[in-house]
């Protein structure tokens, strides 16, 4: 490299320093607000996130960082390289980030910070109202900011395009009407099976064992705790302000066994992506998930693909009965897997089961094109929310809280996010079947408890590229192929056919 | 206010408020730091801290800051106004840091910020040359700081004025000088006296109830938890981000009753100065303690003349005997009172009593000056440190955590910090003996649990200003006088002759 390009690399290096470390140090402000802000704090809080979000987009767009990335642009060619590839990530965020006005960014950091405080107060009141005019405020900007950035077809794509890049609402409506009319006889053919009761889930279980219990798998399965930790907060999620400081959440409830162990081992699943980008990318636009999609096929694949599987419980079932003797004393393993299977269409997302679940994003992602296209209001969506839930799953929420307030999303101005749930789910089975081609027996390795082999795999093949690779790259790069729903359903009708009986 | 003058200060508030908040944020990630963060993190977080104090001084120290300062200034007089005393305070703010350069702030953010961990490391492990390396440059960047900065007499009093406006290292010689020989026969004196052994101090307390004793002072005395939040770390200390944000820490020692008790307290006082600032003020350099001096003065009152005074004990002592029965159940209040106020030479400072705690402080200001002077290398100070504790107090310290180890004020390149203590604990004398002619009846009051009359008294009369009013202004305001050592001699003579007999 001569030294002109050596000087305009650092250059440009030291602003994307700047801007990550901005964003980190609002990160973590993000975190102490869900974990340990005292109440009082909301209104400065957001000020603050307001001010660190707005200043690293403004360092971010000056015309320097166009010039930097202009003379650096095409110098090599070989996709693994670092600076190739930063460069290239770069120039994609810098061409979305100059769409939009440093005054919209921080609005939306500002107005989001407080929805973020009036929908968790919403949620503790059960009063959707409470959170409709900062959910009002957070559609219109997100309008504002999807016309802002531009679209082809649909201002939805605008938005999507944040989370799952080069993605589009008509790929994702193409993805949910196939995947729905393979799922739908599935779950007919579940719902006439003979259902069981079990009871025994929603006995009361201690919070601090359940704590430990969850603390100890995560450690387990690899999750390090001298690069990260796990708190408490209302609603589970993870965050990340290096490679080397990642944070996740969980709730626990002591009449719910699953809530906090399956919240625990999904974020962990983020975490550990997270823990295993190649710690030269640490500080840059590179050191993070390639997409959303892939980001939720790692935590869904450690909930799922390994937390639900048969063999994660003979290896943990003894250990967990010895916790909760009065509880599981009487249980066979058998049963408790069956539990932590039964698929059973509910009302919280977070807790559905593996078959039901894409069925809850796939009416977040209807409800949201409603309200970008204006043709359902805020105040709407509370009764939109009981009629679809009806319609799609058959249940009724007992209160907002259970229904339209669930989630967090929405208060973060995160429209257009949920479909990558869905994407996330169909990706984790297409990689967990690679780790299975290549890790032939892995499913005796979890019964083992060792999860160093899996683990391994996942950051040679899919970690540590952290954005080197597209998610599309990605899953080439493994199946000589693209986002596929076959593998998913696949793994579906094996694994509740041999607990509900032979499945279409 | 002309439209000009009202958008050149809308401009000027701006520049403010943003700078107010990326310390802000630097200040949680710093608080993080010491309590919840991963050790891992350490790298990241302190380029993340050095981004974060670099880019604030970056958007404060540019020119039209200065210009806009200018425009503004002297319009009008009354010194009480917020836009006069911003204007005024922002000033001498900007001309301090318009003469040290991005590189240096950045390079002290960075180095500080590695060496509060290397202190952290070195203190667990009693081993002082973990540290060593990174003091010496802490020192080295101080005096590189002075050197920016400027100085009359002495490179000290450059590093002091950031701590103590105003302040030289002559006036400190002289006050220290002053106090020194009033004290020492009064040290002497209670030396000669019978002294009383209170094993009891020293029984096990179990950590988690003398965290909840020290949770509910913290609540009576009026720390408002809705605006702040208590937690554990090395070494105490308190931050605020916020008026509405403030963050305590305590260490609890099962050993040593007094020491979360006391620290708690101490803490308490800088929190409720801070939370008791005018809202109006909030997210500009106002909404800030005036001086250290002045802070300490509001620790030390609450922890010594309320925390130690008979009067809290007659309200508290039955309180604390039924928590701790076994250990408390046979001593009477009035030997626990003499018990919480003996006076023995002691290695640790924040552990030290009233009488001996400022011969402490003046160890410290004598080795910083042959730090500064270079006539004491960083190697030397271990030894230093044991030959003057002897020297002055009589002791010998365990070790180097106990002795030169025991403070993480080098750490955080606060060199010329010290001397505020005992300054504090001169004021808080001072202000004290005004709110007692103020509310005749305080002593009555804090028997009786009432702390609600001294804290609006306090609020009104000190914390309300914020930086509106200089030290030497608000001692003025109450004394129609300067600092002195009078008011506070007056106390320990009067306090220690009822324990120990008459003092000189």
């Amino acid at each position: 490299m001569s030294s002109t390009r050596e000087s305009d690399f650092e250059e440009l290096l030291k602003i994307i320093r700047t801007v990550c470390d901005l964003r980190a140090a609002a990160g973590l402000l993000e975190w102490d607000q869900e974990t340990y802000m005292p109440t009082g704090a909301t209104e400065a809080r957001s000020r603050q996130v307001a001010t660190l979000y707005a200043t690293s987009h403004e360092l971010f767009i000056r015309d320097r960082t166009g010039e930097l990335l202009e003379r650096l642009n095409g110098i090599e060619d070989d996709p693994m390289e670092f600076l190739t590839s930063l460069v290239r990530v770069t120039q994609r965020d810098y061409s979305r980030a100059c769409k939009l006005s440093p005054e919209l960014v921080g609005k939306i950091a500002e107005v989001t910070s407080k929805a973020k405080a009036s929908w968790a107060q919403a949620y503790r009141e059960n009063n959707f109202e409470r959170f409709a005019g900062d959910l009002e405020r957070v559609v219109g900007l997100c309008r504002e900011k999807a016309e802002a950035i531009g679209y082809a077809d649909h201002p939805y794509d605008a938005l999507l395009d944040e989370y799952e890049p080069e993605s589009t609402s008509a790929q994702i409506k193409y993805i949910f009407d196939d995947l729905r009319s393979a799922l739908v006889p599935i779950v007919q053919a579940i719902a006439e099976a003979p259902q069981m009761e079990y009871a025994f889930l929603h006995y009361s279980y201690d919070a601090e064992i359940q704590w430990d219990f969850g603390m100890e798998i995560l450690r387990d399965i690899g999750f390090d705790f001298q690069r990260g930790r796990q708190d408490l907060s209302a609603h589970p999620f993870s965050t990340s302000f290096s490679i080397n400081d990642v944070r996740l959440t969980t709730r626990i409830r002591e009449r719910s066994l699953v809530s906090g162990l399956f919240g625990s081992l999904h974020e962990a699943g983020h975490g550990m992506y997270e823990q295993g980008i190649d710690p030269e990318l640490e500080g840059t636009f590179l050191a993070q998930g390639t997409s959303l999609g892939i980001h939720e096929s790692q935590s869904r694949l450690w909930e799922n693909q390994v937390g639900r599987s048969e063999a994660f419980w003979r290896c943990y079932y003894r250990d967990l009965q010895q916790r909760f003797k009065d509880q599981l004393g009487n249980i066979p393993m058998e049963r408790f897997y069956q539990a932590m299977n039964q698929v059973r269409p509910s009302a919280i997302r977070v807790e559905a089961d593996e078959v039901t679940y894409n069925l809850h994003i796939m009416l977040r992602f209807e409800l949201e094109m409603m309200l970008l296209e204006e043709k359902a209001s805020v105040h709407e969506l509370p009764g939109l929310w009981m009629d679809r839930m009806q319609g799609y799953l058959g249940v009724q929420p007992e209160s907002d809280a259970q229904g339209v307030l669930q989630d967090i999303h929405w208060a973060l101005g995160a429209i257009g996010y949920f479909p990558t749930y869905t994407i996330g789910n169909l990706i984790s089975a297409q990689i967990f079947s690679c780790a299975q081609s290549a890790l032939t027996d892995l499913d005796d390795q979890i019964s083992r408890g060792e999860f160093k082999p899996l683990l391994e795999w996942l950051q040679t093949n899919v970690y540590h590229w952290g954005r080197k690779l597209s998610a599309a790259e990605i899953i080439d790069w493994l199946t000589n192929g693209a986002v596929s729903a076959e593998p998913w359903l696949a793994y579906i009708r094996q694994k509740y056919s041999a607990i509900y009986g032979n499945l279409p």
